[in-house]
């Protein structure tokens, strides 16, 4: 398909108003990339060279989406190479593998020579060891030890997502001194907006913004306009607990200190941001009971991600045989009152269901950090006030149900909207302990969540169900 | 309790050591407030002034939680009155409302015009109409006129959480001039990283960071070095969308224009990780089938958070009751092999978990964009796929499960062997087209989850269950 250029301009501002930003964006792309492809069917690379290059990084990605593997490497060659690293860095783990299968020695090294060292992590992390053995073969001596540094620090650690390229400034320095530093050595700096100020030692000692030193005299020494309460986190911080104190104290960056309190790198908001939606992606995929994927699930292959869902699957269903077992001993009690049975599914729904609300209550409390295990008392009586309540209202339901069936026997009625309170109350109280037993002993309370609760749930209610009706059924 | 202030030093350099980021936080704070008491009980005020004024706002927030009433009122009357806006616009609703009860007028229109426009805003947000009305009238004429003008935008569109405190400069003057702008106009601004341009009737004409006027020759003109290929957002584009913009680009803010494309506010990196959580929350909740409440667990009512739970429950045990329907129709089949019944919460757990693994992928892949509708066949057919693979592979389980049951027929175990293949393969693709079909009636996802999923499946797979004892098993 080919369409001339200037019809692309027109339509490209036509469509570009009034509609939702995700589609003025799509639309954007695909006017970007029928421009691109006319562009190399023309073989007219220069134009094709200054067009590509005044994209930013995320949107060449979306470009790249859309090409075939030699448009792309075409499209890797005439990036600029900053950008082309930058680029590279945002592709997702398979992207990244597949280029680095096609690119030459020499590209992947000016690539992986451009890449900021936390990115460069990054791709470590997410490819198997042989080739990180030869990537690294191919990074120049000084930033192999800075990749050799910052990977021994463990996964999820401060020290792993950090990087070493932030501005450091002596203490007797002048507010326009700094600037000045700072105007010389930013380019190369993951972020110029703080400099941090440390002693012959590498010590943190204090910190200031570029704003503050703007606004301030420019004769003023640094040390008396830098804040000397830093918010700083330690290497071996894990990189949740990093996102909340980026978020509390709205931070464009924390400086990251060893244990004997050197500043040793920076960690951006931007990939805490990455941090958070990686984290909540976990947690989400962790409380459907199933490990989340590395990328995105498009570039997920099927059996990959049919392993991440099987064992658990598999897990759950080995539990959930249990209630055969339960079953089978009060088969007789199902023979007489085969009415007894209509009611399991939603018995065990309804409990599953409250202890699937009150687990996430607790789970997604604990991960935003409004509460923690100290609140454990005051979180089960509250949960526990809630299942009665929640159990008597539902139960009378369960009985006004019981009642509809054909024939059947007000102590069927009785039993019924019993048990149905007291699974939602089991199920409640279940729902918000787990997570927090969870969290004691070092799990993650994510797994508690709604799956493994109904099972757990559903042995309970069954049990009750089942007693309830031989001591008040069953006599009659 | 009192501490010798002395001990209280040394405690605090011995405890902060070695321990998990948060904890190493909580006893900072704890020996903060025990410093505090201690100081308000000797009326040593000038010290405790001090005291209070070196720490961040949201560690005041952390320390006037552990005080009481009138202990919080006395530091809100010796903040620095920039910091009492700051720590009053990090509290929550309900902490919020509770300081504006017993503030003086004088106190609520200090800190109204120390907070930012858009802290304003969300205030407002969270208050009902009429205290609204007013802290309005506390506003001097131009905050009131801004204030209007954000609230007439809807609620989580990017007028309603943006701020009109940027920097804007004409396209003329030099980097020189405009760092000049920027140290004289920095000070009232939400980020001074960034300046925009503008022409004569405000149009949005390109943007520069700080970094690139710092690093440019003094001498070159604005125009030349600003980035024309401006990632701008719209005053109604959603505050999701907004989120994943910034997360893409990789942004510190957003300028927001209208339909005009005239530069109306910016939206801060701070401002959208706030909204990241919230947005997530609301879908953790969601996806258990109940409201996320607007404040924290702890600070939410009693009867507040029921509501939010009790609606969802008893709709839910509504549809689920339609499974005692079909089991009372069944019940002649039933009668007669009862050991049919000790597969059902098996049946509709390992549906349901498959639902919910499905609807999470789903929903969580449409949430962060790495899926859109345009996907629909695909991931219908994939996970079709993957529930006959699930199903199958589950289903041989289900049969050696049910050969354990005592004298059983070969017939039951191939009922409920099949049961549990199409009950995982119909949990998998119901749980793969409802969010689906949610996002084209524009309805939120995250409803179509576990609890919602898992009901549906319990109907269909009770009713292939029965169906099928009926064809095999009854015959025999």
């Amino acid at each position: 398909m080919t369409i001339p250029l200037q019809v692309i301009k027109i339509l490209k501002i036509g469509l570009s108003l009034k509609r939702g930003l995700f589609i003025r964006k799509r639309v954007m792309i695909t006017f970007a990339v029928a421009e691109i492809q006319e562009l190399i069917r023309k073989k007219r690379y220069r134009d094709l060279k200054e067009s590509i290059s005044e994209f930013l990084p995320a949107d060449v990605v979306q470009i790249l989406r859309s090409l075939d593997t030699s448009e792309r490497l075409l499209i890797f060659r005439l990036l600029p190479k900053d950008l082309a690293a930058l680029v590279f860095a945002e592709l997702g783990p398979e992207e990244k593998r597949e280029l680095l299968d096609i690119f030459t020695e020499e590209q992947i090294r000016k690539i992986l020579e451009e890449m900021d060292p936390d990115d460069r992590t990054e791709l470590f992390d997410e490819l198997p060891a042989i080739i990180v053995k030869k990537l690294l073969r191919l990074l120049s001596p000084p930033d192999r030890e800075i990749a050799y540094d910052l990977m021994k620090y463990p996964e999820h650690s401060a020290g792993r997502i950090m990087t070493p390229e932030f501005v450091d400034i002596k203490t007797h320095i002048t507010a326009e001194e700094a600037i000045q530093h700072i105007r010389r050595t930013g380019p190369d700096k993951e972020t110029i907006y703080y400099a941090y100020i440390i002693d012959a030692n590498r010590k943190l000692l204090g910190i200031t913004s570029l704003k503050d030193l703007l606004i301030a005299d420019p004769q003023i020494k640094v040390e008396d306009i830098m804040q000397k309460e830093v918010i700083s986190v330690q290497t071996l911080d894990d990189q949740e607990d990093i996102a909340r104190i980026i978020q509390r104290y709205n931070l464009l960056a924390v400086p990251v200190v060893d244990s004997e309190h050197r500043l040793v790198g920076i960690i951006t908001v931007d990939d805490i941001i990455d941090v958070i939606e990686e984290e909540d992606t976990e947690d989400f995929h962790r409380m459907a009971a199933m490990e989340a994927p590395a990328d995105s699930y498009l570039n997920t292959g099927f059996f990959t991600m049919l392993f991440k869902r099987f064992p658990w699957l598999l897990a759950l269903l080995v539990t959930s045989t249990l209630t055969s077992n339960i079953l089978e001993h009060y088969a007789p009690v199902m023979q007489m009152v085969v009415a007894l049975a209509f009611f399991i599914p939603m018995l065990c729904d309804t409990g599953g269901n409250a202890g699937t609300q009150a687990s996430t209550i607790v789970i997604r409390g604990l991960a935003v950090g409004d509460i923690s295990l100290k609140d454990t008392l005051k979180i089960l009586t509250r949960e526990s006030l809630t299942g009665i309540t929640l159990g008597a209202t539902l139960g009378i339901f369960g009985v006004i149900r019981a009642m509809l069936v054909q024939n059947s026997d007000p102590f069927l009625w009785v039993t019924v909207g019993v048990a149905l309170a007291a699974t939602v109350l089991a199920g409640n109280v279940a729902g918000a302990l787990l997570p927090l037993l969870a969290k004691i002993v070092k799990i993650d309370p994510a797994v508690m969540a709604g799956p493994f609760i109904t099972t757990i749930v559903d042995l309970t209610s069954l049990f009750i169900y089942f007693e309830l009706a031989k001591r008040i059924l069953m006599p009659h």
